[in-house]
Order: C-alpha cells, then structure tokens, then sequence
C-alpha cells in the first residue's frame, strides 16, 4: 500500500451504482466484506454497503501488497478501496444484482476495522434465534431486509409529516415527563429527585395534550410520538410505541377521516408505490360485528356471519334450538369450498375457537345436492336444511361451521374462525392493503370484574349530541363519535371528536362512575381548561409501528423498530433494565423491598 | 339564529386573510372574540384565529337576533358565524392588520363554547408571573406572539428534516426506555415491574445508539430527539430538551462540518428568512480561550483579550508584577469608548467579576495624550503606561480592565466581564446571527474534587491519532477530533469524530480512569461491537430548544417550548410531578423513604 490513504480519499460511489457505463473509472468504495472467493491467483470480494453489492477483485498483476493483504480480509471486515471499473468476463456477470456486469480491480486498499466471525449469517439467511439477533443488532441491521425496513419507515415518516405540513398542521412537542393519570392502562412512572415522594408518568399518547393545544388555538397539530404503556406484552406489544398523532380544531367526523384517508394514502405511495383508492368504505361498528363479528373486521375476502337463529328455533337439534328460545345468537359462517378439511383440521379448529369461549363448533359438509354431512345433519329436516343452506349460499364442497351462544361469545368466536380460515386457505394471498373505516362505537362497555362502565376510547371522547340523554338512564345504548381505521383486519389507527363543553365533560365521568373529587384531582386542570372557550375538536393517532410492519409485509413489529424489547420488556443488547447504583436510590428517596 | 347551524357549515376563510377583493363574498368565519365595542347601536368584535384578526359587526338592521346575542359575548368566547364582507367606512381602516380595511357583518352566528374572564388579558400585553402563564398555558399559546414560536420551531423542524432527507440521511427512532450509564449528567430512572429492583434509564442522548446505527451500517442516521437530564435547573435548562442528532460513517470532520453548515443555513432561510454566509469561520479551542476568554466566543464585538504579562512584569504594581514572577497570567480588554462608566458601575462589574473566581478588577480610564485615570496609575511609569496603551490601542474615552490570576480564572472572568459590556451598551444591537465553529478541544479535562481526568465532550469521542501516545504520559495535552457550533456567543451544536477501534476505546477508558471491569459492566455491548467490523464515523447534536429561542429572539428556552417545566421541573397546568397510588409503588416493589 502506498503512503497515502484510501480513507482520505472521498468516496466516489455507493456499492449500488457502477454500472456497464462507468467501465474504466477510477472509482473509491467502503463498506463490509461478503464472501471471499479465492479463484484462478485472483481474490473476489462481495463489498456491500447499505446500497448494493458490488463485487471487487484483488489481482497480483495490479498490485502485489493489495493482493497479499486481501487474503487476511474476512466477512464483515471493514474496508475501503480504490480500484478501477471493468466489465466482468463472459459468463461470468451476475443479472440478478445491479452491479452485476461490472467489477472493481483494487489499485490500493485498507482495512479500515477487522470483524471477529458475526454469531450468525448475514447472507444466506437462515431463521436465527430473536435473541441472539437483538443482542447483536447492530450486526442484523446489515442485513439489506433490515435495512429496507427501517427505509420504508423513514419514508412512511417522511411523508405523513410533508402531508401534514402541507395541510396546515404543525408539529408540535409535548412533554415526556408528565403527570400519571391511571385510566386506561398501566404508565411508567419516573421518580422525582427534586420532590421525592412524587412520580413524573411518560405519556400513554399526547392526548390531553393535544386537546390543551387545541384550546390554545393552535388548530391543526402533529406529532410522531413516543408513547408508553407498562403492560404485559402479550402479542406483538412493545413497552414504547410510535404513533402520528394528530388533532383538529372546528372540525366534525368527516373532515378527520378525510383527512386521514389522504394521510395513510400518502404514506403507503411514498412508502411502497402502491395506490390506496379513495374514499376507504366505512360502516358502523354494529355493522362490522354482525357480518364480521369482530371491530376491526378484515375485509378482504366473504366468510360472512349469518344469522340463523330464526331458522334453527325449530330444529330438532336442542342446543340450536334451546339457544334460540332463550333468546341467545345463532350464527354460520360458509367455507366455500373448504369441505375438504380433515377430522383433524376440524378438531384443531374447535379447539381454536374454545379459546374465545365457544363451547363447541357445529359443522356441516355439503354434498351433491345440498345434503348435509355432519354429526348434527339427523337433526335437521330436509327442508330445514335447504333453508339454511339457501340463506347461506352453500353448494356442493361447502362447510358451514355454527355458533350458537350469547352474542359476544358467537362475534368473537366466528370471527376469529373466520381469520383462521383465511389464514389456511389463503385467502389474502396477493389481496394488497385493504382500509376501512368503523365508526360509531359504543361509548362505553361493561367491565364484569369491576361492575362499572368503561370507556370504550378513552374519557374525552365525545358521545353523539342526540345520546346525551342516555348517558345516564342506559348508557350501554350511547354511541361515540368515535371512528377506528382498520388495515387488512388490524386496527392501525383510531381517534374521535372530543368533549368541548364542561358539562359534557363532567356528565361523561359521572357515568363512568369517576367521582367530582377524582375528576378534579386527575383531570381538574381540563375540565378548567374546558371553560375557557375550548373550541370543538377531534383528531386521530395511527398505530405507526403497525402500520410501517403491514407495508413492509413483517408479521412482527420488532421487525420495523431499530432498537426493539423482548417480550419480557428487556433489551438483549444494551441489558436494559438493570441494577442502579444506591446513590441513585438514596437521592430519589427510594428503597427497592422487593427485587427479583 | 334560524335552524340551520352555523357550525355546520365549512369554515371559508381563516381571521387573517379577507381584504377588499372580498368584499361582497359570503364568508364563515371561527375564532376567538377579543374586544368587543358597542357603538353607534353596533356592537364591533375582533376575531382572532391562528393566522389574524377580522373585526366582525352585529348590525340589529341585518339581523336581531344575532345582534341581541352579541351582547353577551366576552373575552375568549369561541364563536362561529357567517357574514357579508364590507368595505370599511373612510376614516375606520386599520393599516396596521392585513384585514384592516373591511369587516364581517355578521348575519348569523354561534357561540360554540363561552368563556370564563382569562386571568390575564392576552391582547395589550403586560408581563405576567411566568407561573401563571404556564398553569393556563392553553390560554398563553392563543397569543399571537406565541403562536409564532410554535410556528417557527415547526419551520425549523421542517427545514431541518428536509435537508437531512434530501442529504441521505434516514430518520431511525432510538429507544427511550434504555440503559443507566451514569457518566455525564445525573439519569432519569424507570423502575421495571417486570424485573423489581432493575431501572431503565431516559436517554441523556440517543449517543451510544447512534454509534450503533453505524455499526449497523445505516451510514447516515438523524433524529429530533427528546433528551433528559435530571440536573439541577440553573439558568435555562430544562429536564426534557430536544436535539437535531445526527451520526454519518466513513468520514472525517469537514465532512460533518460541512453537513453541518448547510443544514443550520437552511433551518434560518426557513424559519427566518435570514441568509447565513458560509462558510463559517472556524478557530481553535485554544484560540477561542485565548481571545475571547470562553470557548463558545460571541464574537458579534471585539474587545478581545490581550495579553500583557510581559509588559506588567516590571510595573512597581506588585500584584501583577508578582503574578507576572509566579508565572501566572495578566490579560487586558479594552473598553472602547467606555470610559463614561461611574464609579458604581465599576463597582458592580467588579463584583460581577468576583462570581467568576477574580479577587478584583483592575481598571484604567484613558484621559487625552494617553494618560491613566486610575487607583493604580501611580505604579506604572508613563513609559509602561504608553507601551500597555499602545499594545490595547488605547485612545482618549476608552477604559481597560486586567485580570492577573491562574489562567483559568483570567479567561472565564474576563471572557465574561467581556459580555457583560457588550449587554451594557448594546454591542449586539441589530447585529444578527453569527455563527462560529471551535474545533480541537483538549480530549480531557481534571476534576479537582474527584481527583481524576474527565471527558471533555464524551467517552467516545477520538483523540487525534497523533496525540494517541499522549493518552498516558500526558492527557491534558491530548486534543480531541471535537467540534462546537456557536450561535451569537451560545453553544448550540457538538459533535465529534467518534472511536471505531476497540483498543483506542479502551485506552481512553484507561486514561479515564475507568477500569476494564467497570468498562465491560458499562460500555461492554459497545467495545463488543467495535469488534465486529465498526467503521468510522463521527456526528453532531444542535441544542434544538436554544437554536430556536434565538432565532425567536425569546430570551428563555422556555420561550419556544409548548408546555415547559419550571426551575424546579415542575408543570403549574398538569402539577406533574405528584404522589401516586400504593398500589402502583407495590406493583414496582418500591418503597417511598423520603418524601417532602
């Protein structure tokens, strides 16, 4: 090598770009070792940066301290290099890769930082352990998967902000260290040190925040937020999660949602070149759980529920008929042309849906002519069973599967075999990103284990001016002004136009059993605020991290989030949390009596 | 008011735009009602929105009821209507609003929600207690001066992520929830439920992330991130502040630098209009310390300091003349054209002088032909008098002001008696934004109370190759690839080329005094990961709060934040921090010790 270094020299090109045209440039390169091939006195390397790939060769005719000093380079050894471009010899480029018709002779080059064996493969992947990958993330992002996710979320935020900026939104800060107000889910709290005994709470969303922005005549506010939730993460939940947040001042339900169609229209262009076609089709929540029987129904594909509780009120067969009279739901759901599932399958699937407290799943394979298959079929009159089979559309390959059980229970269970139905048959297979709006949700729900009503959003949330009056006498029967954006049957985004008035404010904790004392104490400070001349308005926030892991096609949010926990809300890299010192303690005022 | 309502209709125009070329149009306005007047059988309100002010007119000729219900409209009511644009009558133009020459005279109108007296009058206004202004900050924010902060903060927000997309920078959120590493400030801490007796940690700065970004190959990384330090809030600090983070691999300082100066040209042309002249100078820390006394120089004025220890060395004067043989510093600044300074003014920078370490002030008035005005004339011959003014440049009306001590305490009490001149005689007046870069640091500096060498900047930050042997035999002398952006005498912006190589960080460790078990308990995931291939790279933070607030020309940070902590980190709206339930405390395993 020669005295002066590659690494002064300006990096020319990305590993993305040479090309057929750029054949006889001197060109300086950086980036990670691939493969290393030894062929023919020639030694090939896969240099590969966040761009691309671009293969380099270290030829002995060239130069001979270049030559010797590559056969100590290794995968992942960091490098730099200058070389000249050459058109690769016949037969051997590569149409699979953007550089594949070019190659870089190295004149000179330095290993900028040498690599230990990676834990794991980076190329050729192979399904690796998430621990292992989270504890060496910083080896995973190499990855190009990775790195086209966290592009596609970068672009996802880049434009949802200059959608916003264009239509008059601001974005506005809020704080992180604010005040813990336990409704709704479990915060985190961080001890003072300057007033010890009392906690700052991270923000569960900017919520009332965004309101007080509102009152303070600001009219139209953003945010990507941070927010924060202590719960046991079942699922695929994070302790932190992002959210763009959004609200408006004089504005009503349509001028949200309009807005946030062109929002996730704009996100999912510029984030994946798809078109979103607008208007997103909406329909009510009762809508939503009777056909789908879940809120945020995926509607990709049929596999409707269909009542039949009218039907089946005089089958010989007890538990349809029993449930009937007692005025319980009676639900079928036809899988068109899936008879072909095995006593297994149907096993498996009953023991799914008793996970969502179906007592049993009643099925019935149709025949030629519509006649029924099923341990049930005896039960039912053949003119019973063409009824049903017409209400449901059932031919020949047909199953129909029944829910018979309060109306929760029969929702929740055939929509969830509905999902599980799709799954096995694919169903969704190359369907795209299908959006729909569910709106007028019930205000509140019945929480059994505290015998109180619950808000089904959150508190602020406005009922609709014509259910006022139930709020008290039924409040069941009241419906919000509440809409939720569903993706592909996940929920990725929700939002509402909120309380304004202080009366209203003040009938809304009534009915959820929060006290004048309790309301003053947590949320004094709005319900004072609301006096003030608080203009309407409502807003929304979108899941962000849900939405970013459905356009990048990732099953798992972890999958789009640099830094992500564990499920036991650790992070295998940096071995958060862990102990503190005393002193940290002491200065809190704090003592750990229960440590694990 | 007739059936249909006004707040049904879509809003036409905002309060800050109708001019004569409406007048005519039917137009629906929402705001707030500032002053109202009766006159003529008139009643006249101004409506503010976001972007202005129209003056609205009930006219009991174009509508009764409307009119009678005008009546009861105060202060901060929120208000929707629908009117007739009008050419205001001669004589009734107001040039000073871009809606000065019509009115709205209204023919129907709402009012959405009304409003309580505000505790301060938000039109005329008159400085109010900050804390009142911060427990109804909704009602502060609706000032229009307020609202231009926010507005500018969100163009500079804006302008910044611009530059950094179109600069192949991608935006990577970093988690907050995440390590305690108590080196630098005091950390937020938040108590694990899942793991009793473990902490997170709120990130200090997204630092260590960052640097794995590039170990992961991202190569260009930002975020406007949310950074906490639990520190004692002297002068304008904040608990939660915000910094434009940024990180690139595979280069050296100019790279960064120059990145740097395009990115804070384009925030000002955006959110000021303002051009900056780039390049910006850059000079040395020790240059910086020399001339200007502190190491983020304003240097917007002269009144340099110069040295004369060598003049002053033969004076019969015997506190310089000893420090002089002590080897200590005497340095000089001269007021120019100053000398009107009375002798109470004297007194008090003298003692303003004595906050900084100076055990007196030494000043000269300089009379015609050159001659000393002082209590320590006598001790200067009228050559040495002569050559000292020669050296200051010392003419009739200027005074000088020595400083003879350790040079620590010369610089930072001359640096700072320096700008205190410049802040009495509005040295700065109209004077702009001017930007410098101070570079070189010393990589460390000592810690007489603990004894110990101490990072300058951080841990990671490079020493210069060439200074590496020094890390042992003498680190004081080691400079640092660090660099400071200044704003007008502020420190807005630092950064630094970072540690790629694992045994350079360990040396730095060692001289630190951190030992390798401490290291490895501490930094041991970053030392690991330097070994697998970590390339260069280095980066920068803009202190984002103070940026803004002195584009604002806001004096306090707190100016340009939406809902600010007081001094004591407190929130007057929310009262954050406060107690919290047992049963949360329970649920974390933690016992309050001290409360207040």
């Amino acid at each position: 090598m020669s005295e002066q270094f590659v690494y002064d020299l300006k990096r020319t090109h990305s590993c993305g770009e040479l090309g057929l045209e750029d054949v006889g440039s001197q060109v300086v390169l950086m980036g990670w070792a691939m493969r290393r091939r030894d062929h023919g006195g020639l030694i090939f390397v896969d240099l590969r940066d966040r761009e691309g790939i671009t293969q380099v060769v270290f030829n002995p005719e060239v130069d001979e301290g270049a030559h010797s000093g590559a056969h100590t380079i290794r995968s992942e050894f960091c490098i730099a290099l200058k070389g000249t471009v050459r058109e690769r010899p016949e037969g051997m480029t590569n149409p699979n890769l953007v550089t594949g018709g070019i190659e870089v002779y190295v004149d000179q080059f330095e290993i900028l930082n040498p690599s230990k064996t990676p834990p794991f493969m980076l190329e050729e992947w192979i399904e690796v352990n998430e621990n292992i990958r989270l504890k060496y993330r910083y080896l995973d992002l190499r990855r190009p998967e990775m790195y086209a996710n966290l592009m596609l979320r970068h672009k996802a935020a880049a434009a949802a902000r200059r959608y916003l900026n264009e239509n008059g939104f601001l974005e506005v800060e809020t704080p992180f260290l604010t005040k813990s107000t336990p409704e709704g889910a479990r915060d985190y709290l961080v001890p003072s040190r300057v007033s010890p005994g009392s906690f700052y709470a991270l923000p569960q969303s900017p919520q009332l925040f965004k309101q007080l922005l509102m009152m303070g005549g600001v009219e139209r506010y953003y945010q990507i937020a941070r927010c924060f939730r202590d719960e046991d993460l079942r699922a695929d939940r994070q302790p932190e999660f992002t959210q763009v947040d959004l609200e408006m001042s004089f504005v009503a339900e349509d001028d949200v949602m309009d807005l946030t169609e062109g929002l996730v229209a704009n996100i999912v262009m510029e984030a994946t070149g798809q078109q979103v076609s607008l208007p997103v089709p909406r329909m009510t929540y009762d809508e939503a759980i009777s056909r789908y029987g879940l809120d945020a129904p995926d509607v990709r594909f049929g596999l409707e529920l269909t009542e039949v509780t009218d039907l089946v009120a005089g089958a010989e067969f007890k538990l349809f008929a029993t449930a009937a009279a007692k005025g319980l739901l009676v639900k079928a759901i036809n899988g068109k042309q899936m008879a072909a599932l095995s006593r297994k399958d149907l096993d498996d699937l009953t023991s799914y849906v008793a996970d969502f407290g179906a007592k049993g799943l009643a099925w019935v394979k149709i025949k030629p002519q519509g006649e029924w298959q099923s341990p049930i079929a005896k039960f039912f009159t053949p003119e019973l069973q063409q009824a049903i089979n017409q209400r449901l559309d059932a031919v020949e390959g047909d199953i129909l599967f029944f829910g018979a059980d309060v109306p929760a229970v029969v929702h929740e269970s055939l929509g969830r075999l509905r999902l599980e139905l799709a799954r096995r048959f694919e169903l969704n297979k190359d369907k795209g990103l299908t959006f729909c709006w569910v709106t007028e949700f019930p205000m509140v729900e019945y929480n059994q284990d505290e015998k109180r009503w619950e808000a089904m959003h959150h508190p602020f949330t406005s009922p609709r001016q014509e259910d006022l009056e139930l709020l008290t006498s039924d409040p069941g029967k009241v419906k919000a002004r509440a809409y939720d954006l569903v993706l592909n049957g996940s929920e990725v985004g929700g939002g509402s136009i909120r309380i304004h008035r202080p009366d209203v404010q003040a009938q809304v904790f009534a009915a959820l059993g929060i006290s004048d004392e309790e309301a003053q104490e947590k949320f004094g400070f709005l319900l004072e605020a609301l006096t003030y001349g608080a203009p309407p308005h409502g807003g929304l926030a979108l899941g962000f991290d849900r939405l970013v892991a459905i356009l990048a096609g990732e099953p798992s949010i972890r999958e789009v989030i640099a830094f992500p926990k564990t499920q036991k809300a650790s992070c295998p890299l940096t071995e958060a949390p862990s102990r503190v010192a005393a002193s940290q303690l002491l200065e809190l005022g704090l003592r750990v009596e229960k440590a694990d």
